[in-house]
């Protein structure tokens, strides 16, 4: 059941700093690049139809298939991307990209309403005959979603109908009925398109086509065999070996192991939570509960990457997350967001926002750039230094992905009930809310994550009684409230909101104090690469070693004694400004050592000072190596 | 300037209980096994002429060629390791397997004498087309070694004179002439076989031949850019991008950086070693060092293994010497020995022996199992449980090396010159050398690796004035010496040997003490993988946690306080008897963990005592991680 839902970003005015930065950059820098590199990387023009058949004789790893048969995701993200930029700030020029990109692909939609163009264009009798691989409904979701956006942003139709069209043949095609496909994406992102249109058109038939969606995923006898067969193949044969790669390894409900591709299960996760709340379904709200638990006990990187292994792009065994090999794909920290997002809306619980925080701040974030075109795809914790941002990748779904993210990252910040209205995170906004019946103006401001000191200010039409809901994440110690000078007794924090109820007048204003100290972090003792080291954070943000701060090569070398003070040193030349940690470090001492590589003494140590940067603007500078880990003196 | 030569392995009986039971398992289940596995893996009905060609039309890494392209080598290091065998104890079911290999390869000969059953059979109008990827000189080399060691075992020359013939061919095809093709093998091997050859025929051919093979390599133009391009393909695109990969980067005179293919690279420095020898090549010899200090001084894995990456199973970057991912191919650690033996006739110094005998018992030994009939081709220093010993590998080039190796391990004992015996590597031995114009035998009774308390019991013909040169390894601390009970002045150490020198009578005996205690091994402070942690070794041997004997999974958790005192304990009862290292240690504590998986307090620690065994014995039980390198508390 629905208690609060999310204020979305277009009513959330970004105010502060550190993320007006941010925005602003992938706006002016971030948006319009990608739409270049789209045209320079020939997506754009594989869009244009009729397109040559590739030779489909050779086997599926040789011919390079998916990276065309996902390109329209790829358009689709952009066009979602660039919308939530038009949302903040209309630009005919990113206009009439999207409408010239609608144009084609009206041009491409056949006349049943089907709308892919890598099909439609190339192969359209095998349409529908390959959804374990191919991406076609991966690719409508993404085309649904830009489509969504571009009405909200605009106000035009032209593209949404288009795929309210092809939702429609979709909505034909699969479902239990007896002349229907039983089938279901090998990539989940349809379900949660589905659930966002619903929200725009009330339709309960595109909730229910995204429940059946979820629903069917991994029932016997298996769709993905029948399919399989059905082309030819040998459903044994499945190059991914196993079903987990697409979490359609059980039905949803019996899943209680992380598993497979990080992307596809964030994505899938996301879209239970979200049905939970939408049907009011205990059993999926208690599936995502247990999946939770798993992540984020067990399988999750310090910084909120996720997936340890390339080899499937995704998870591997408890415990197992290695530094310098993790894969931690930037589309799987938004995917958590995601999920952690739907997971606050079934349970106001700081754990889910603590997550959704920590995923922005870090395993996100760290995918973009600070000049807003570059990117990584992977987001490792631990580099010798050949770890380099690239301008485009083969498979390009990190770039906009962390564009629409940011570009919509307002919409994380608030969430609202009838009665009351929640903060989730800091760093300067501001809305509007109808809660208590009354139109409630409120704005944050802070320097967060910088600071932990923040005033909140109520400008409410008319004198309204409603809650007001604070997250105290659960890094602080000893946060501190008071509202018009007066302290409130934190005594009201439940699952780490603080619960300010009271008749809220014009002028109120609540002061928060979240302490931020640097602080150290330890990882469960299973976690093998992690034994004897330390990392450090401080508030939402985790901490690195570069060498361009840290000695140059000799920065692993560096020991963090367990007793010395981390202290905090403002860096207003760095970055626009950020605020390091340094301490006083043992650093082992190579000037004793000849040409032997091993010897029986210890090294000696000296003594150094370390600094670290936070994780998200770590390959921002020259090359070289970076760790999160530290060993520990 | 050939000083000291080694005695052969057929004159060196093995008596001492460490190598008589390696022996013997690999005479009565290695070499049986692993002709019945060349039956049964197609290897030895590859040899049946004509065989079918295969789709040549498919680019090379479709078409799986090395796999066949190489099998010749199989077979002949099989010849190679069961001939040894027979100079231990001839077997009349052996030789007739070998006959009839003799047989096939007799009729794959054609009638020029070139011999070379994958192009014979398949596509002889290709051959000597594609040295750089195909193996024919490795091939021809393997087989050489193999002749020679068959005729050397029973003085049957069939295979031999085969085999001569095609030297022959070689000889007549490769060279400076002006008919000759100005060629050199990808795969160093051929050079070393030629160089055994010559020590058998004594034709100057043979070793100018050889000197001719390392002479070429990498010279400008280049042999593999003209071979490409008279194949029609284009030599930029060569499938290992550079040619560093086979050692062919620039004339080896020039070769500074241990680069490429690791065991391209020790098969290549060997033979440069042994050549500098005999043709007293300074220049050669000047190359040998530098390579030496490069591989011991910063590429080399604490077990002597070598070759951290995959990708070009061979060397990457200065102190990159990954534990978990080690490749540490089971073949580049024998080359290693094959290097040091060599280097050790260049300059009787214990670097070389340390490093001979370090490989040897570590990284070479760890690539057999206990029971003989399984084999690691990766050896890894950590493994999280997924390392498992295989009967068989799609490229069986370790079983029959470690098999040859093992067979001949009396070879590297002993050293002499004509006025001296160098004794390299103890553990029971006895031999009988001409030296200062006597007949003497010698024997070396201890119970080395387990301990180094060491008889060494002379037994002249007559009275002999000769030196006496024992190694004092690199390892040990307060070595001491007598002779029959008096004392002897350890000033006399030169290079690590204690020179003896005076009229040995019959029945004198020395007493050699090298004392070994366990010990602590730390890492030069540039290798990433290692800062923090502790290694652990005894002698010769490095050693080793595995689950079976620390506390299953928290292994990982155990770290090692600088101070424990490291405890010898005898384990009767453990692989027939070995000494194993006890400490007391600190071990991580989950007790006080519940779901989180990061928090703020650093973990607590108990007490427990951690079990080291010999890293070579890793493997031979219940699957599960082991770790060379552990934390430092």
């Amino acid at each position: 059941m629905r208690t609060y839902s999310p204020v979305g970003f277009s009513h959330v005015a970004i105010t502060g700093p550190f993320w007006r930065e941010r925005l602003e950059t992938v706006l002016a820098r971030t948006v319009p690049s990608q739409y270049r590199q789209l045209e320079r990387h020939g997506i754009l023009h594989s869009l244009t139809l009729p397109q040559p058949v590739p030779p489909l004789s050779i086997p599926r790893d040789q011919r390079n298939l998916t990276m065309q048969v996902f390109w329209d995701s790829d358009v689709g993200k952009w066009i979602e991307a660039a919308s939530y930029a038009l949302t903040h700030r209309r630009d005919a020029s990113i206009e009439s990209q999207i409408d010239g990109v609608t144009e084609l692909l009206s041009t491409a939609q056949m006349p049943d309403g089907y709308l892919n163009c890598w099909y439609a264009g190339r192969e359209p009798e095998k349409r529908w005959t390959n959804l374990r691989d191919n991406h076609e409904l991966y690719c409508a979701g993404h085309l649904l979603e830009g489509a969504i956006a571009y009405f909200q942003a605009t106000g035009r139709r032209r593209l949404l109908d288009l795929m309210l069209r092809y939702v429609d043949h979709i909505d034909a095609t699969f479902g239990t009925g007896p002349s229907q496909k039983r089938g279901y994406c090998g990539h989940p992102e349809i379900e949660l398109a589905l659930l966002k249109l619903y929200h725009v058109t009330a339709n309960r038939h595109h909730l229910e086509l995204a429940a059946y969606f979820v629903d069917e995923r991994g029932r016997s006898p298996h769709y993905f065999d029948a399919e399989a067969a059905a082309r030819g193949d040998d459903p044994k044969k499945f190059w991914a070996k196993t079903y987990e790669y697409n979490l359609s390894h059980k039905p949803v409900r019996e899943q209680d192991k992380v598993v497979g591709h990080a992307v596809r299960a964030m994505y899938l996760y996301a879209a239970m939570a979200e049905l939970a709340t939408e049907l009011d379904d205990t059993s999926l709200k208690r599936a995502c509960e247990g999946l939770w638990r798993d992540l984020t006990g067990r399988r999750m990187y310090v910084t909120a990457g996720l997936g340890p292994a390339a080899a499937n792009e995704g998870f591997t065994r408890d415990y197992d997350l290695p530094n310098d090999s993790a894969y931690a794909e930037t589309c799987a920290s938004i995917g958590l967001i995601f999920w952690a997002q739907r997971m606050l809306q079934l349970d106001l619980d700081t754990r889910y926002a603590d997550v959704l925080e920590l995923a922005l701040f870090n395993g996100a974030l760290a995918g973009l750039s600070r000049d807003g075109e570059r990117y990584f795809y992977e987001n490792p914790l631990e580099s010798a230094g050949h770890h380099v941002r690239w301008e485009w990748h083969k498979c390009p779904c990190c770039p906009m992905n962390i564009a629409r993210l940011i570009a919509s990252v307002g919409g994380y910040f608030w969430s609202q009930s009838e009665d009351a209205v929640a903060l989730h995170l800091y760093g300067g906004t501001a809305t509007t809310v109808e809660v208590g019946g009354r139109k409630v103006a409120i704005r944050e401001d802070s320097d967060y994550p910088w600071s932990g000191r923040i005033r909140i200010s109520l400008d409410p039409e008319r004198d309204a009684e409603f809650s007001l809901k604070l997250r105290i994440p659960g890094w602080t110690k000893q946060a501190s409230a008071a509202v018009n000078g007066l302290p409130v007794n934190l005594a009201a924090i439940r699952k780490g909101y603080l619960d300010i109820r009271r008749l809220w007048r014009k002028g109120d204003t609540v002061m928060l104090d979240l302490p931020m100290s640097p602080e150290r972090v330890y990882a469960h003792p299973l976690v093998r690469s992690d034994v004897g080291k330390v990392a450090l954070r401080r508030g939402p943000l985790v901490y690195c070693l570069e060498e361009s701060d840290n000695l140059g090569r000799r920065m692993q070398q560096l020991r963090l004694p367990r007793t010395a003070d981390l202290r905090l040193v403002p860096r207003p030349d760095l970055f626009d400004g950020i605020a390091t940690i340094v301490a006083d470090c043992a650093a082992l001492d190579t000037s004793d050592w000849g040409g032997e590589l091993y010897r029986s003494d210890a090294p000696r140590e000296t003594t150094a000072a370390l600094t670290a940067i936070p994780y998200h603007l770590w390959a921002n500078r020259n090359a070289g190596s970076m760790t999160v880990w530290m060993p520990e003196a």
